[in-house]
């Protein structure tokens, strides 16, 4: 595939790279006695300088004769110098961030690119968001690729989204510059059972010579996981067990070990690697989602190198995980991932190998990061107002939060959610009418839940309950509801639950705590009611001031806010709640909320 | 890169691997009880079945339920299964055969592809003869491969040519279906020294998404190599010391170790990966040339990858450099190189693995060859005329051979060949002049040498003398010698000189031996001057006469026949004749053969 990420295609600047490389002209970056971590040969190379023109690497060797009064000399003793890091699968929108600010974020951390699958917001604004996202990014020096979402709607028929993705988008998106080939394909049963629509998404990939990027969930290492690769689809980031991982490995798709803010797979996913003697070229590092926190705290693939360090991984063979890897993967690797002759010049200076802790961030030869700030300008980018404001959601009174039934009491289905797990259970639970008005008695945990349609007004929109959250009162409510995206409230009280709802419609979208009739945590997602608009820090501030709301509100789940973002989520047992009514998420069929009725 | 060598795409038949993965479907084919070599994670696996369908694999695991009646069931047992063998870099002519002998000689011996660069015949009669050797490939199960021929002529400007490559030619092959990218880049001077045409020639093969093949082989790795490399250069068979082999692959290049019939450098450039604890997935094997001799009593890749477990490779690693690592060379991996779901099914079954004894082998799915036999029809191809009846020469009498002089005795440049090595020393020799022609006096192992070009009628030619071949007297000529393929005559006396030159013409080019006014030996290529239009047993055996000849004529030379097909070589250091003259090769100029004229 044709690398559309540099200053200049190779075939425009080959003559310049010779002519440093044979001393006849000076290089514009040179830099010397670092300790060069060979991604190739698995080996780290003393005595060598890098030589750097129009982007590139010219020359790995001794360089001091290209050294002219405009070129710039970085002294790199006591320091590693290696590939800057490559993220093959990862959701911008799990961040928060924009592009731009995502970008601002990573790349001190050592990342010259990504592998994005914009799933989220392509669900809500089609792929004419997905394209908003890509200019936003082009003006950052980040490399953004882009992984065409494959699977919006990710459950049709159970759910109203905002968007659909067919064979014929994605072939149209194939002869985008940013796109490298096809987003997590997440119907794997499609794939599996031979779904015509599904095999044509991944069909028109294969026909750009594109990759195919993976999601197996499923603990099964035989004949689904054979039918899923024998079609075509080259990694997947979903392995739980190390068995998992191995097995993908043996059957030559690329397993990407993930460490990210919700799932910590690579304590147990390692074992892959450190427990057999295996050739790991086939085994990758991403985070799929992280959150400001983590971004700020941890900090992004250089936090996972070292985590995987930690787990008993070669250094070296490590960081080949996040370059030279990555760069096979994608068949990029003739001018990514490594630090070789006519490669693009996206490095990283790093002092303390074992910690990974990054120094400077080069991208196409230029220094874009270094002690933890970036140091070139970012371009703005304003996003149009149809992605700003994006919520198509009716006026509410509180009557419309009455969930009615003329009879004296009910036996009603009642989402358990357990701590941690993403499963839930069904609980069968009675529920009192008064003024033929169910009524929650404020014991047993439980909540009301409703989901809105918000990209169709006057859409359609359902109720049920929920129980486990341990809040004593009030209403949350959030437009990140995965995987539809759709406006979720859950709540002991209408007048709360209303509050919420005009709440998030007044900010565009993200996630809002009601208490007592006052908003007490807000995350404000205007960009498709799922991305702020503001940098990470201010992000994070908002972030951390939900999370308080809801200790504040008695809950003590661990991210009780991505436990509520799946509740919608029908692709995972057992029982969910979707705009147009709950579901039975074994049998894959709608379920009537009362029994008795 | 889009792979088209296979049955059928991917896109075509997914659903129906995946049916047969999930066992709603049978299996063409299920192979059992192999030991796997598994080439992705360099293990080993057993208790695993392969069942393929369409020619791809569909599923590597348990089997028994996808075998119904039309099932094709091939026991295993105490076998090893590997994927098939593919040759990153060879060249047809050299085996003298025509592609599809050569496929012939090659299948049996576990080879399901060859990255062919066939620069000989395309300087004799451009691509439009290469475009014939790919469609008499096409009636083979052989993947023939093509790499364009990127020098052609190798030296231009010091001999005559029947052919022309530039970048407009090349940029044209680059949509042929055959094509995976540009033959061996022998130009390396040109490359290094910024060249505009040779950049442009690279240039065309990045543009088109393809793979530039390489020839650095000077041993030097520092400024040239970086130079070349940096241009996009990916891969390079010319390694003959370890340090250039490691160094190749520390630049990011692919190292092909080279194995075939005039050159053995395995046994030092292995030290490359057997002397240092490296990852050796930028290593592959290559042949480069075979004789008929070498395929017939050696082999092809199943002889190299012996070779190398010789010289202490481990087994499976030496099948990954003729597997995975060539796949992944060529960004084809997707399509080819391991035993995993999705990919051709080209697999060999080996009995011995140390010995690397292929039993059968198996291309897109079918068995094409058993204990050494083809199994399968090969169609027939015939070659138009202009092909097989190419020289282009005019009549000559026994007076066109004298060497004229007005003086009474010359002084003259003498090449003089070094047993067993490729560069020839510059001799000065005094020579009697006898009725105003130059005359050898049978003594110093002398002998008169003269080029004419074969490619344009009443072209030019040239006189020479050549030392050390040990002929006591006659005459020998040869279409090979190399890279102009003009017809080089060497001898004692005139008329068995003119008797070599009407030999060749009749038979529409070979190589000859004359002694006495007799043909003792003779090797009829009439395919462009070069390859046999005979099976590869019937081509041994003229070769074998030929070779049996040179002994007759007192000749002690190892490899006399390819130590005189190099006399025209510019190339190569330190005097060489082309038809337009003497040629020092040190400074690129044409030397005067008479001294004191």
């Amino acid at each position: 595939m044709i690398n559309k990420f540099n200053k200049a295609p190779l075939w425009e600047v080959s003559k310049d790279l010779a002519s440093v490389a044979m001393g006849r002209k000076n290089a514009e970056i040179v830099i010397k006695n670092a300790k060069i971590i060979n991604v190739c040969t698995r080996e780290i190379l003393e005595g060598r300088d890098v030589a750097i023109i129009k982007g590139r690497i010219a020359k790995l060797g001794k360089c001091d004769d290209v050294i002219g009064e405009d070129t710039k000399v970085i002294d790199a003793s006591n320091m590693y110098l290696a590939p800057a890091f490559m993220d093959g699968h990862i959701h911008i929108e799990s961040s928060m961030l924009t592009p731009k600010e995502y970008a601002k974020a990573v790349i001190p951390h050592g990342t010259s690119a990504i592998f994005m699958d914009p799933h989220e917001v392509c669900n809500v604004l089609g792929l004419k968001a997905v394209r908003c996202m890509l200019d936003d990014a082009k003006g950052t020096p980040l490399k953004v690729m882009l992984a065409t979402p494959s699977c919006v709607p990710a459950i049709p028929g159970f759910e109203d989204t905002g968007s659909y993705i067919g064979p014929s988008d994605v072939k149209e998106t194939m002869t985008w510059d940013e796109c490298i080939g096809l987003g997590e394909m997440m119907n794997f049963p499609g794939i599996i059972n031979s779904n015509e629509e599904t095999h044509a998404i991944v069909g028109e990939t294969l026909k750009a010579g594109k990759i195919v990027t993976g999601h197996y969930s499923i603990p099964e290492t035989e004949n689904g996981l054979n039918a899923y690769i024998s079609s075509g689809v080259r990694c997947c980031h979903e392995s739980t067990r190390a068995i998992d991982a191995l097995e993908k490995m043996r059957l030559g798709m690329y397993a990407q070990l993930r460490e990210g803010s919700a799932w910590h797979d690579l304590q147990e996913v390692k074992k892959a690697i450190t427990d057999h003697e295996v050739d790991s070229r086939f085994a990758c590092l991403v985070t799929d989602d992280t959150h400001p926190n983590t971004l700020i705290e941890k900090g992004h693939l250089d936090y996972v190198v070292k985590r995987a360090i930690e787990e008993g991984i070669n250094p070296i063979e490590a960081i080949q995980m996040v370059t030279i890897n990555v760069a096979q993967l994608f068949q990029l690797d003739h001018d990514m991932g490594s630090i070789t002759p006519s490669k693009c010049a996206d490095m990283v200076l790093i002092d303390d190998l074992n910690a990974c802790h990054v120094v400077m961030t080069f991208i196409n030869g230029e220094l874009v990061a270094e002690n933890g700030k970036n140091v070139v300008p970012f371009e703005e980018y304003v996003y149009p107002s149809w992605a700003t404001d994006s919520l198509n959601l009716k006026d509410l009174t509180i009557d419309d939060f009455a969930l009615k039934s003329d009879k004296d009491q009910v036996k009603a289905h009642v989402i358990e959610v357990i701590p941690g797990k993403t499963i839930t259970l069904d609980k069968i639970m009675d529920f009192k009418v008064v003024d033929n008005k169910v009524v929650l008695d404020g014991n047993d945990d439980v909540l009301k839940a409703v989901v809105f349609d918000r990209h169709h007004k006057n859409g359609k929109y359902s109720f049920g309950f929920v129980k486990g959250f341990g809040i004593k009162g009030g209403a949350l409510a959030q437009t990140v509801a995965h995987d539809a995206h759709n406006m979720l409230i859950i709540g002991s009280n209408d007048e709360d639950m209303l509050l919420a709802y005009n709440t998030l419609r007044e900010c565009k979208g993200g996630s809002v705590a009601i208490k007592n009739g006052k908003v007490i945590g807000k995350v404000e997602l205007p960009l498709a009611g799922l991305m702020s608009l503001k940098s990470l820090e201010d992000t994070k501030v908002m972030v951390d001031s939900l999370e308080n709301a809801w200790k504040e509100m008695g809950s003590t789940l661990p991210s009780p806010f991505m436990t509520m973002g799946i509740l919608s989520l029908a692709c995972i047992p057992t029982l969910r709640l979707t705009n147009r009514g709950l579901v039975d998420c074994n049998k894959f069929e709608f379920v009537d909320l009362f029994i008795n009725k």
